[in-house]
Protein backbone atom coordinates (compact mmCIF):
# COMPACT_ATOMS: atom_id res chain seq x y z
CA UNK A 1 0.00 0.00 0.00
CA UNK A 2 1.93 3.65 -0.98
CA UNK A 3 1.06 6.43 0.76
CA UNK A 4 -1.71 7.51 -1.41
CA UNK A 5 -3.58 4.65 -1.34
CA UNK A 6 -3.16 4.54 2.73
CA UNK A 7 -4.08 8.28 3.01
CA UNK A 8 -7.15 7.45 1.36
CA UNK A 9 -8.21 4.33 3.42
CA UNK A 10 -7.74 6.03 6.50
CA UNK A 11 -11.22 6.69 6.78
CA UNK A 12 -12.26 3.01 6.40
CA UNK A 13 -10.11 2.29 8.93
CA UNK A 14 -11.74 4.33 11.20
CA UNK A 15 -8.56 6.78 12.47
CA UNK A 16 -10.41 9.98 13.13
CA UNK A 17 -7.08 12.00 13.15
CA UNK A 18 -7.98 15.44 11.00
CA UNK A 19 -9.92 17.34 13.79
CA UNK A 20 -6.95 18.78 15.60
CA UNK A 21 -4.74 19.65 12.77
CA UNK A 22 -2.93 22.64 13.82
CA UNK A 23 0.76 24.01 13.51
CA UNK A 24 1.72 26.17 16.20
CA UNK A 25 4.04 28.86 16.13
CA UNK A 26 7.17 27.14 17.76
CA UNK A 27 6.45 24.21 14.68
CA UNK A 28 6.94 26.58 11.98
CA UNK A 29 8.87 29.51 10.94
CA UNK A 30 6.79 30.73 8.11
CA UNK A 31 4.45 32.90 9.15
CA UNK A 32 0.40 31.73 8.91
CA UNK A 33 -1.66 32.18 7.69
CA UNK A 34 0.30 30.18 4.88
CA UNK A 35 -0.11 32.15 1.10
CA UNK A 36 -1.87 29.16 -0.07
CA UNK A 37 -4.88 29.71 2.09
CA UNK A 38 -4.64 27.31 4.24
CA UNK A 39 -5.34 28.50 7.78
CA UNK A 40 -4.70 26.26 10.70
CA UNK A 41 -6.61 28.55 13.09
CA UNK A 42 -9.84 27.55 11.36
CA UNK A 43 -11.22 24.16 12.10
CA UNK A 44 -13.18 21.53 9.58
CA UNK A 45 -16.17 22.65 7.96
CA UNK A 46 -19.05 22.13 9.68
CA UNK A 47 -21.05 18.64 8.64
CA UNK A 48 -18.23 17.47 7.10
CA UNK A 49 -16.98 14.13 8.31
CA UNK A 50 -13.80 13.98 9.77
CA UNK A 51 -13.23 10.13 9.04
CA UNK A 52 -13.39 10.73 5.47
CA UNK A 53 -12.01 14.54 4.89
CA UNK A 54 -9.17 14.59 3.66
CA UNK A 55 -9.56 18.69 2.92
CA UNK A 56 -6.98 19.34 5.62
CA UNK A 57 -4.26 17.69 3.02
CA UNK A 58 -5.25 19.33 -0.21
CA UNK A 59 -4.70 16.41 -2.07
CA UNK A 60 -6.01 17.28 -5.84
CA UNK A 61 -8.67 15.23 -7.76
CA UNK A 62 -6.77 15.15 -10.64
CA UNK A 63 -3.34 13.03 -10.89
CA UNK A 64 -0.40 15.15 -10.54
CA UNK A 65 3.19 14.08 -12.74
CA UNK A 66 6.42 15.10 -11.67
CA UNK A 67 8.79 14.61 -14.68
CA UNK A 68 12.14 14.63 -13.59
CA UNK A 69 15.00 14.40 -16.28
CA UNK A 70 17.26 11.27 -15.04
CA UNK A 71 20.26 12.08 -17.58
CA UNK A 72 23.47 10.07 -16.75
CA UNK A 73 26.02 12.27 -14.39
CA UNK A 74 23.30 13.72 -12.01
CA UNK A 75 23.81 13.80 -8.49
CA UNK A 76 21.70 11.16 -7.11
CA UNK A 77 20.93 12.92 -4.14
CA UNK A 78 19.85 16.32 -6.23
CA UNK A 79 17.22 13.71 -7.63
CA UNK A 80 16.43 11.21 -4.61
CA UNK A 81 16.07 13.82 -1.90
CA UNK A 82 13.10 15.61 -3.76
CA UNK A 83 11.62 12.64 -5.41
CA UNK A 84 11.02 10.46 -2.42
CA UNK A 85 9.19 13.10 -1.05
CA UNK A 86 7.33 14.38 -3.90
CA UNK A 87 6.80 11.06 -4.55
CA UNK A 88 4.34 10.84 -1.65
CA UNK A 89 2.04 14.07 -1.43
CA UNK A 90 -1.05 12.55 -2.20
CA UNK A 91 -2.13 11.94 -5.78
CA UNK A 92 1.10 12.64 -7.87
CA UNK A 93 3.54 9.82 -9.06
CA UNK A 94 7.30 11.09 -10.13
CA UNK A 95 8.43 9.65 -13.33
CA UNK A 96 12.00 9.88 -14.06
CA UNK A 97 12.54 10.26 -18.12
CA UNK A 98 15.10 9.74 -20.39
CA UNK A 99 16.06 8.78 -23.95
CA UNK A 100 15.70 5.15 -23.06
CA UNK A 101 15.02 3.47 -19.84
CA UNK A 102 18.63 1.89 -19.96
CA UNK A 103 20.04 2.09 -16.55
CA UNK A 104 21.88 5.38 -16.39
CA UNK A 105 25.25 5.65 -14.14
CA UNK A 106 25.38 9.26 -11.47
CA UNK A 107 28.50 11.03 -10.90
CA UNK A 108 28.64 9.25 -7.70
CA UNK A 109 28.30 5.49 -9.79
CA UNK A 110 24.90 4.74 -8.59
CA UNK A 111 23.41 3.61 -10.88
CA UNK A 112 19.46 4.17 -11.56
CA UNK A 113 17.06 3.07 -14.25
CA UNK A 114 14.53 5.82 -15.67
CA UNK A 115 10.79 4.90 -15.43
CA UNK A 116 10.18 6.27 -18.88
CA UNK A 117 10.86 8.17 -22.32
CA UNK A 118 10.52 11.34 -23.46
CA UNK A 119 7.82 9.89 -25.65
CA UNK A 120 5.79 9.01 -22.60
CA UNK A 121 5.13 11.65 -20.96
CA UNK A 122 5.72 14.61 -22.43
CA UNK A 123 1.99 16.23 -22.57
CA UNK A 124 1.63 15.75 -18.65
CA UNK A 125 3.96 17.78 -16.39
CA UNK A 126 2.78 19.60 -13.54
CA UNK A 127 6.18 20.00 -12.53
CA UNK A 128 9.37 20.02 -14.65
CA UNK A 129 11.64 18.95 -12.67
CA UNK A 130 15.73 19.10 -13.75
CA UNK A 131 18.04 17.37 -10.55
CA UNK A 132 22.01 18.82 -10.65
CA UNK A 133 24.51 16.99 -11.49
CA UNK A 134 28.48 17.39 -12.06
CA UNK A 135 29.89 16.31 -15.44
CA UNK A 136 26.85 15.01 -17.14
CA UNK A 137 25.34 18.50 -17.45
CA UNK A 138 27.73 20.27 -20.15
CA UNK A 139 26.55 16.76 -22.02
CA UNK A 140 22.73 17.54 -21.06
CA UNK A 141 23.63 21.63 -22.21
CA UNK A 142 24.93 20.19 -25.77
CA UNK A 143 22.33 17.85 -26.70
CA UNK A 144 19.09 19.85 -28.48
CA UNK A 145 17.14 16.92 -28.29
CA UNK A 146 16.93 16.95 -24.68
CA UNK A 147 16.75 20.62 -24.36
CA UNK A 148 13.82 20.21 -27.22
CA UNK A 149 12.35 17.95 -24.65
CA UNK A 150 12.42 20.05 -21.88
CA UNK A 151 10.56 23.02 -23.73
CA UNK A 152 7.48 20.94 -25.21
CA UNK A 153 7.18 20.12 -21.41
CA UNK A 154 7.92 23.50 -20.10
CA UNK A 155 4.51 24.92 -22.47
CA UNK A 156 2.35 22.34 -20.27
CA UNK A 157 4.04 22.61 -16.81
CA UNK A 158 2.56 24.69 -13.63
CA UNK A 159 6.14 24.68 -12.33
CA UNK A 160 9.46 24.47 -13.74
CA UNK A 161 11.84 23.31 -11.24
CA UNK A 162 15.60 22.64 -10.77
CA UNK A 163 17.89 22.09 -7.93
CA UNK A 164 21.76 22.36 -8.09
CA UNK A 165 22.86 22.59 -11.45
CA UNK A 166 20.07 21.84 -13.07
CA UNK A 167 19.09 25.18 -13.23
CA UNK A 168 22.22 25.97 -16.34
CA UNK A 169 20.25 22.80 -18.31
CA UNK A 170 16.97 25.11 -17.77
CA UNK A 171 18.89 27.97 -18.52
CA UNK A 172 20.32 26.34 -21.90
CA UNK A 173 16.71 25.13 -22.72
CA UNK A 174 16.28 29.22 -22.28
CA UNK A 175 13.71 28.52 -19.55
CA UNK A 176 15.64 30.90 -17.17
CA UNK A 177 16.15 34.03 -19.49
CA UNK A 178 15.24 37.12 -17.31
CA UNK A 179 14.24 34.83 -14.23
CA UNK A 180 15.91 35.23 -10.72
CA UNK A 181 17.96 31.70 -10.16
CA UNK A 182 19.54 29.49 -7.16
CA UNK A 183 22.15 26.72 -8.73
CA UNK A 184 24.60 24.87 -6.60
CA UNK A 185 27.37 27.30 -5.12
CA UNK A 186 30.39 26.05 -7.09
CA UNK A 187 28.87 27.18 -10.73
CA UNK A 188 25.48 29.25 -9.86
CA UNK A 189 27.26 32.37 -11.33
CA UNK A 190 27.74 30.83 -14.38
CA UNK A 191 23.54 31.16 -14.79
CA UNK A 192 24.38 34.78 -16.01
CA UNK A 193 25.66 33.05 -19.38
CA UNK A 194 21.94 32.39 -20.20
CA UNK A 195 20.76 35.94 -18.89
CA UNK A 196 19.44 34.25 -15.81
CA UNK A 197 20.16 36.33 -12.41
CA UNK A 198 21.83 33.99 -9.54
CA UNK A 199 20.81 34.42 -6.40
CA UNK A 200 22.63 32.89 -3.27
CA UNK A 201 19.56 31.82 -1.66
CA UNK A 202 18.36 28.05 -0.91
CA UNK A 203 15.34 28.60 -2.85
CA UNK A 204 15.26 30.80 -5.53
CA UNK A 205 10.84 31.69 -6.73
CA UNK A 206 10.65 33.52 -9.47
CA UNK A 207 6.92 33.37 -11.03
CA UNK A 208 6.72 30.03 -11.98
CA UNK A 209 10.10 28.59 -11.97
CA UNK A 210 11.33 27.11 -8.32
CA UNK A 211 15.10 26.86 -7.96
CA UNK A 212 17.07 25.41 -5.38
CA UNK A 213 20.55 24.32 -4.07
CA UNK A 214 21.79 21.19 -4.91
CA UNK A 215 22.42 18.10 -3.40
CA UNK A 216 20.42 18.15 0.18
CA UNK A 217 19.25 21.67 -0.81
CA UNK A 218 16.72 19.07 -2.75
CA UNK A 219 14.92 17.85 0.56
CA UNK A 220 14.07 21.53 1.25
CA UNK A 221 12.79 22.05 -2.22
CA UNK A 222 10.63 19.35 -2.21
CA UNK A 223 9.12 20.33 1.29
CA UNK A 224 8.91 23.78 -0.05
CA UNK A 225 6.77 22.30 -3.08
CA UNK A 226 4.80 20.06 -0.98
CA UNK A 227 3.61 23.59 0.75
CA UNK A 228 2.66 24.79 -2.41
CA UNK A 229 1.22 22.01 -3.82
CA UNK A 230 -0.73 20.80 -0.74
CA UNK A 231 -0.15 22.65 2.13
CA UNK A 232 1.78 23.37 5.75
CA UNK A 233 0.05 19.91 6.84
CA UNK A 234 0.82 17.87 4.06
CA UNK A 235 4.91 18.91 4.25
CA UNK A 236 4.64 18.36 8.12
CA UNK A 237 3.78 14.60 7.61
CA UNK A 238 6.16 14.29 4.79
CA UNK A 239 8.89 15.96 7.18
CA UNK A 240 7.73 13.86 10.04
CA UNK A 241 7.73 10.43 7.67
CA UNK A 242 11.35 11.44 6.30
CA UNK A 243 12.63 12.46 10.18
CA UNK A 244 13.92 15.82 8.96
CA UNK A 245 15.15 16.87 12.11
CA UNK A 246 18.22 17.77 10.71
CA UNK A 247 21.70 17.63 13.52
CA UNK A 248 24.32 19.73 11.77
CA UNK A 249 27.68 18.98 13.08
CA UNK A 250 29.86 21.20 10.99
CA UNK A 251 27.78 24.09 10.09
CA UNK A 252 30.07 24.85 6.89
CA UNK A 253 27.33 24.27 4.51
CA UNK A 254 28.06 27.12 2.71
CA UNK A 255 30.95 28.99 1.26
CA UNK A 256 30.59 32.20 3.71
CA UNK A 257 30.33 29.78 6.99
CA UNK A 258 32.99 27.04 5.75
CA UNK A 259 36.23 27.81 6.54
CA UNK A 260 38.12 29.93 3.94
CA UNK A 261 40.56 26.92 3.45
CA UNK A 262 37.62 24.26 2.40
CA UNK A 263 35.95 26.66 0.57
CA UNK A 264 39.38 27.26 -1.40
CA UNK A 265 39.94 23.31 -2.16
CA UNK A 266 36.05 22.83 -3.30
CA UNK A 267 36.69 25.64 -5.70
CA UNK A 268 39.84 24.45 -7.00
CA UNK A 269 38.09 20.73 -7.33
CA UNK A 270 35.77 22.06 -9.44
CA UNK A 271 37.55 24.32 -11.83
CA UNK A 272 37.80 21.58 -14.43
CA UNK A 273 34.30 21.48 -14.27
CA UNK A 274 33.40 24.88 -14.49
CA UNK A 275 35.65 25.64 -17.63
CA UNK A 276 34.07 22.48 -19.63
CA UNK A 277 30.63 24.26 -18.79
CA UNK A 278 31.62 27.42 -19.46
CA UNK A 279 32.43 26.20 -23.09
CA UNK A 280 29.26 24.42 -23.27
CA UNK A 281 27.55 27.19 -21.99
CA UNK A 282 28.74 29.54 -24.43
CA UNK A 283 27.74 26.70 -27.62
CA UNK A 284 24.63 26.54 -26.55
CA UNK A 285 24.25 30.12 -25.90
CA UNK A 286 24.95 30.58 -29.78
CA UNK A 287 23.28 27.72 -31.28
CA UNK A 288 19.82 28.26 -29.40
CA UNK A 289 19.68 32.20 -29.21
CA UNK A 290 19.21 32.04 -25.51
CA UNK B 1 38.43 12.89 -12.15
CA UNK B 2 36.73 11.89 -9.16
CA UNK B 3 36.94 13.51 -5.38
CA UNK B 4 39.82 11.56 -4.68
CA UNK B 5 42.15 12.19 -7.61
CA UNK B 6 41.37 15.66 -7.53
CA UNK B 7 42.84 15.99 -3.81
CA UNK B 8 45.60 14.47 -4.99
CA UNK B 9 46.23 16.18 -8.03
CA UNK B 10 45.48 19.34 -6.09
CA UNK B 11 49.35 19.53 -5.55
CA UNK B 12 50.16 19.23 -9.16
CA UNK B 13 47.70 22.27 -9.70
CA UNK B 14 49.94 24.46 -7.50
CA UNK B 15 47.00 25.11 -4.94
CA UNK B 16 48.47 25.45 -1.65
CA UNK B 17 45.40 26.09 0.67
CA UNK B 18 45.72 23.43 3.83
CA UNK B 19 48.26 25.77 6.14
CA UNK B 20 45.01 27.48 7.52
CA UNK B 21 42.53 25.03 7.66
CA UNK B 22 40.73 26.00 11.23
CA UNK B 23 36.97 25.26 12.47
CA UNK B 24 36.30 27.70 14.64
CA UNK B 25 34.09 27.52 17.60
CA UNK B 26 30.86 29.29 15.29
CA UNK B 27 31.77 26.41 12.90
CA UNK B 28 31.49 23.49 14.69
CA UNK B 29 28.82 22.40 17.19
CA UNK B 30 31.24 19.76 18.61
CA UNK B 31 33.66 20.49 21.31
CA UNK B 32 37.47 21.05 20.43
CA UNK B 33 39.71 18.99 19.55
CA UNK B 34 38.13 16.45 18.26
CA UNK B 35 38.26 13.23 19.65
CA UNK B 36 40.04 11.77 17.02
CA UNK B 37 43.02 13.50 17.71
CA UNK B 38 42.87 16.42 14.97
CA UNK B 39 42.97 19.81 16.56
CA UNK B 40 42.95 22.44 14.14
CA UNK B 41 45.03 24.85 16.48
CA UNK B 42 48.20 22.80 15.42
CA UNK B 43 49.87 24.08 12.53
CA UNK B 44 51.06 21.83 10.13
CA UNK B 45 54.23 19.85 10.58
CA UNK B 46 57.60 21.50 10.43
CA UNK B 47 58.93 20.55 7.06
CA UNK B 48 56.10 18.95 5.28
CA UNK B 49 54.83 20.90 1.93
CA UNK B 50 52.06 22.13 2.23
CA UNK B 51 51.13 21.74 -1.09
CA UNK B 52 51.52 17.50 -0.87
CA UNK B 53 50.24 17.71 2.55
CA UNK B 54 47.11 15.97 3.03
CA UNK B 55 47.26 14.62 6.31
CA UNK B 56 44.90 17.97 7.09
CA UNK B 57 42.12 15.39 6.09
CA UNK B 58 43.62 12.04 7.31
CA UNK B 59 43.53 9.78 4.15
CA UNK B 60 44.11 6.61 5.04
CA UNK B 61 46.46 4.85 2.46
CA UNK B 62 44.86 1.65 2.46
CA UNK B 63 41.47 1.64 0.18
CA UNK B 64 38.67 1.09 2.55
CA UNK B 65 35.20 -0.08 1.77
CA UNK B 66 31.51 0.58 2.86
CA UNK B 67 29.64 -2.61 2.04
CA UNK B 68 25.91 -1.66 1.53
CA UNK B 69 23.17 -3.77 1.64
CA UNK B 70 21.45 -3.05 -1.29
CA UNK B 71 17.87 -5.17 -1.15
CA UNK B 72 14.35 -4.61 -2.66
CA UNK B 73 12.11 -2.16 -0.89
CA UNK B 74 14.85 -0.86 0.74
CA UNK B 75 14.00 3.71 1.14
CA UNK B 76 16.30 5.38 -1.60
CA UNK B 77 17.12 8.20 0.54
CA UNK B 78 18.67 5.91 3.41
CA UNK B 79 20.92 4.80 1.07
CA UNK B 80 21.74 8.01 -1.46
CA UNK B 81 22.19 10.28 1.28
CA UNK B 82 24.58 8.44 3.06
CA UNK B 83 26.44 7.03 -0.46
CA UNK B 84 27.12 10.38 -1.99
CA UNK B 85 28.82 11.45 1.25
CA UNK B 86 31.26 8.46 2.01
CA UNK B 87 32.41 7.33 -1.67
CA UNK B 88 33.77 10.42 -1.37
CA UNK B 89 35.88 10.59 2.08
CA UNK B 90 39.17 9.65 0.09
CA UNK B 91 40.35 6.56 -0.87
CA UNK B 92 37.17 4.88 0.32
CA UNK B 93 34.58 3.12 -2.26
CA UNK B 94 30.90 2.46 -1.45
CA UNK B 95 29.84 -0.95 -2.77
CA UNK B 96 26.25 -1.65 -3.14
CA UNK B 97 26.06 -5.27 -2.52
CA UNK B 98 23.21 -7.77 -3.36
CA UNK B 99 22.29 -11.46 -4.20
CA UNK B 100 22.64 -10.79 -7.86
CA UNK B 101 23.09 -7.51 -9.59
CA UNK B 102 20.02 -7.41 -11.60
CA UNK B 103 18.05 -3.93 -10.94
CA UNK B 104 15.97 -3.70 -7.46
CA UNK B 105 13.29 -1.22 -6.74
CA UNK B 106 13.33 0.45 -3.61
CA UNK B 107 10.38 1.83 -1.68
CA UNK B 108 9.19 4.58 -3.84
CA UNK B 109 9.58 2.79 -6.90
CA UNK B 110 13.09 4.18 -7.58
CA UNK B 111 14.91 1.14 -9.52
CA UNK B 112 18.98 1.17 -8.20
CA UNK B 113 21.14 -1.80 -9.46
CA UNK B 114 24.01 -3.14 -7.46
CA UNK B 115 27.28 -2.75 -8.24
CA UNK B 116 28.55 -6.31 -6.43
CA UNK B 117 27.12 -9.71 -5.05
CA UNK B 118 26.93 -11.18 -2.01
CA UNK B 119 30.60 -13.41 -3.21
CA UNK B 120 32.34 -10.33 -4.62
CA UNK B 121 33.44 -8.17 -1.19
CA UNK B 122 32.84 -10.51 1.73
CA UNK B 123 35.72 -10.13 3.30
CA UNK B 124 36.77 -6.10 2.13
CA UNK B 125 34.15 -4.51 4.61
CA UNK B 126 35.64 -1.64 6.53
CA UNK B 127 31.96 -0.56 6.89
CA UNK B 128 29.15 -3.14 6.79
CA UNK B 129 26.31 -0.85 6.32
CA UNK B 130 22.18 -1.44 6.11
CA UNK B 131 19.88 1.11 4.95
CA UNK B 132 16.30 1.05 5.92
CA UNK B 133 13.26 0.57 3.88
CA UNK B 134 9.71 -0.35 4.58
CA UNK B 135 7.87 -3.37 3.10
CA UNK B 136 11.48 -4.69 2.20
CA UNK B 137 12.72 -5.37 5.80
CA UNK B 138 10.50 -8.14 6.88
CA UNK B 139 11.35 -10.34 3.56
CA UNK B 140 14.84 -9.34 4.48
CA UNK B 141 14.75 -10.58 8.20
CA UNK B 142 13.50 -13.96 6.88
CA UNK B 143 16.10 -14.77 4.64
CA UNK B 144 18.76 -16.33 6.41
CA UNK B 145 21.01 -16.55 3.38
CA UNK B 146 20.86 -12.79 3.83
CA UNK B 147 21.87 -12.58 7.42
CA UNK B 148 24.53 -15.46 7.20
CA UNK B 149 26.24 -12.82 5.12
CA UNK B 150 25.79 -10.26 7.15
CA UNK B 151 27.02 -12.18 9.93
CA UNK B 152 30.29 -12.94 7.82
CA UNK B 153 31.05 -9.45 6.70
CA UNK B 154 30.41 -8.07 10.11
CA UNK B 155 33.16 -10.40 11.54
CA UNK B 156 36.10 -8.04 9.93
CA UNK B 157 34.22 -5.06 9.66
CA UNK B 158 35.33 -1.97 11.78
CA UNK B 159 31.88 -0.28 11.93
CA UNK B 160 28.84 -2.13 11.35
CA UNK B 161 25.80 0.47 10.71
CA UNK B 162 22.51 1.84 9.73
CA UNK B 163 20.22 3.94 8.70
CA UNK B 164 16.22 3.82 9.72
CA UNK B 165 14.89 0.36 9.91
CA UNK B 166 18.09 -1.01 8.66
CA UNK B 167 18.72 -1.30 12.48
CA UNK B 168 16.22 -4.06 12.54
CA UNK B 169 18.18 -6.27 10.19
CA UNK B 170 21.07 -5.75 11.84
CA UNK B 171 19.23 -7.05 15.07
CA UNK B 172 18.16 -9.94 13.06
CA UNK B 173 21.33 -11.02 12.13
CA UNK B 174 22.64 -11.02 16.61
CA UNK B 175 24.66 -8.31 15.55
CA UNK B 176 22.71 -5.33 18.04
CA UNK B 177 22.08 -8.31 20.80
CA UNK B 178 22.97 -6.23 23.91
CA UNK B 179 23.65 -3.06 21.79
CA UNK B 180 21.85 0.27 22.07
CA UNK B 181 20.43 0.97 18.61
CA UNK B 182 18.13 3.98 16.87
CA UNK B 183 16.04 3.37 14.51
CA UNK B 184 13.12 4.91 12.29
CA UNK B 185 10.74 6.32 14.66
CA UNK B 186 7.88 4.26 13.67
CA UNK B 187 9.69 0.92 14.19
CA UNK B 188 12.62 1.77 16.56
CA UNK B 189 10.55 0.10 19.48
CA UNK B 190 10.94 -3.21 17.74
CA UNK B 191 14.44 -3.88 17.85
CA UNK B 192 13.69 -5.22 21.62
CA UNK B 193 12.90 -8.37 19.75
CA UNK B 194 16.30 -8.56 19.34
CA UNK B 195 17.73 -7.82 22.48
CA UNK B 196 18.60 -4.23 21.44
CA UNK B 197 17.90 -1.40 23.79
CA UNK B 198 16.00 1.21 21.04
CA UNK B 199 17.98 5.06 21.82
CA UNK B 200 15.39 8.00 20.44
CA UNK B 201 18.33 9.83 19.54
CA UNK B 202 19.38 10.61 15.67
CA UNK B 203 22.77 8.39 16.10
CA UNK B 204 23.56 5.88 18.31
CA UNK B 205 27.06 4.60 19.00
CA UNK B 206 27.97 1.83 20.95
CA UNK B 207 31.02 -0.06 20.80
CA UNK B 208 31.44 -0.30 17.14
CA UNK B 209 27.84 0.14 16.10
CA UNK B 210 26.57 3.07 14.91
CA UNK B 211 22.82 3.69 13.88
CA UNK B 212 20.99 6.32 12.72
CA UNK B 213 17.64 7.66 12.18
CA UNK B 214 16.13 7.09 8.91
CA UNK B 215 15.63 8.84 5.32
CA UNK B 216 17.17 12.44 6.13
CA UNK B 217 19.22 10.99 9.12
CA UNK B 218 21.54 9.43 6.36
CA UNK B 219 23.21 12.59 5.79
CA UNK B 220 23.94 13.11 9.42
CA UNK B 221 24.98 9.63 10.16
CA UNK B 222 27.71 9.94 6.86
CA UNK B 223 28.76 13.40 8.32
CA UNK B 224 29.15 11.44 11.74
CA UNK B 225 31.27 8.65 10.39
CA UNK B 226 33.23 10.64 8.18
CA UNK B 227 34.13 13.03 10.91
CA UNK B 228 35.07 9.42 12.93
CA UNK B 229 36.87 7.56 10.13
CA UNK B 230 39.11 10.93 8.65
CA UNK B 231 38.35 14.31 10.77
CA UNK B 232 36.16 17.37 11.15
CA UNK B 233 37.94 18.95 8.11
CA UNK B 234 37.06 16.31 5.80
CA UNK B 235 33.39 16.26 6.85
CA UNK B 236 33.30 19.74 6.65
CA UNK B 237 34.56 19.56 3.01
CA UNK B 238 31.56 17.43 2.70
CA UNK B 239 29.09 19.61 4.26
CA UNK B 240 30.29 22.17 1.91
CA UNK B 241 30.42 20.33 -1.19
CA UNK B 242 26.95 18.89 -0.52
CA UNK B 243 25.34 21.92 0.61
CA UNK B 244 24.45 21.12 3.85
CA UNK B 245 22.80 24.04 5.22
CA UNK B 246 19.35 23.00 5.96
CA UNK B 247 16.88 25.37 5.58
CA UNK B 248 13.56 23.81 7.81
CA UNK B 249 10.36 25.18 7.36
CA UNK B 250 8.16 22.83 9.06
CA UNK B 251 10.68 21.25 12.19
CA UNK B 252 8.18 18.53 12.70
CA UNK B 253 10.95 15.91 12.07
CA UNK B 254 10.19 13.95 14.91
CA UNK B 255 7.11 12.70 17.01
CA UNK B 256 8.05 14.91 19.90
CA UNK B 257 7.86 17.92 17.82
CA UNK B 258 5.21 17.38 15.14
CA UNK B 259 1.40 18.34 15.65
CA UNK B 260 -0.13 14.83 17.64
CA UNK B 261 -2.69 14.47 14.69
CA UNK B 262 0.11 14.40 12.11
CA UNK B 263 2.15 11.82 13.81
CA UNK B 264 -1.19 9.66 14.95
CA UNK B 265 -1.72 10.06 10.85
CA UNK B 266 1.65 8.62 9.87
CA UNK B 267 1.48 5.53 13.22
CA UNK B 268 -1.90 4.47 12.05
CA UNK B 269 -0.14 4.34 8.16
CA UNK B 270 2.59 2.06 9.44
CA UNK B 271 0.01 -0.06 11.32
CA UNK B 272 0.03 -2.62 8.68
CA UNK B 273 4.04 -2.51 8.49
CA UNK B 274 4.56 -2.76 11.96
CA UNK B 275 2.58 -6.14 12.07
CA UNK B 276 4.07 -7.81 9.38
CA UNK B 277 7.80 -6.76 11.24
CA UNK B 278 6.41 -7.90 14.49
CA UNK B 279 5.61 -11.30 12.64
CA UNK B 280 9.15 -11.01 10.74
CA UNK B 281 10.87 -11.05 13.76
CA UNK B 282 9.59 -13.04 15.82
CA UNK B 283 10.47 -15.85 13.36
CA UNK B 284 13.79 -14.85 13.14
CA UNK B 285 14.45 -14.87 16.87
CA UNK B 286 13.31 -18.00 17.18
CA UNK B 287 15.02 -19.50 13.93
CA UNK B 288 18.24 -17.96 14.48
CA UNK B 289 18.14 -18.17 18.53
CA UNK B 290 18.75 -14.73 18.57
Amino acid sequence: MDRRQAIQSLGAAGVSIVTSLTLSDAQTTRPQPHPNGYDPTVPPRPGSHPRHDMSHYNIPTQRQTVITLTYPGLSALDLVGAQQILCRMGNAEVRLVWKTKDVISTDTDIDIRPSDTFGDVEDEATILFVPGGSTGVSDVIGDDKVLDYLVKCAKKAKYIASTGSGSLILGAAGLLTGYKAAGHWTTRDLLAGFGAHPVEQRIVTDRNRVTAAGCTGSIDFALHLVTVLRNANMAAALALANEYAPQVIHSTGTPRTAPQAVTEMEWAMNAGLRDELREAIESARIRRKV
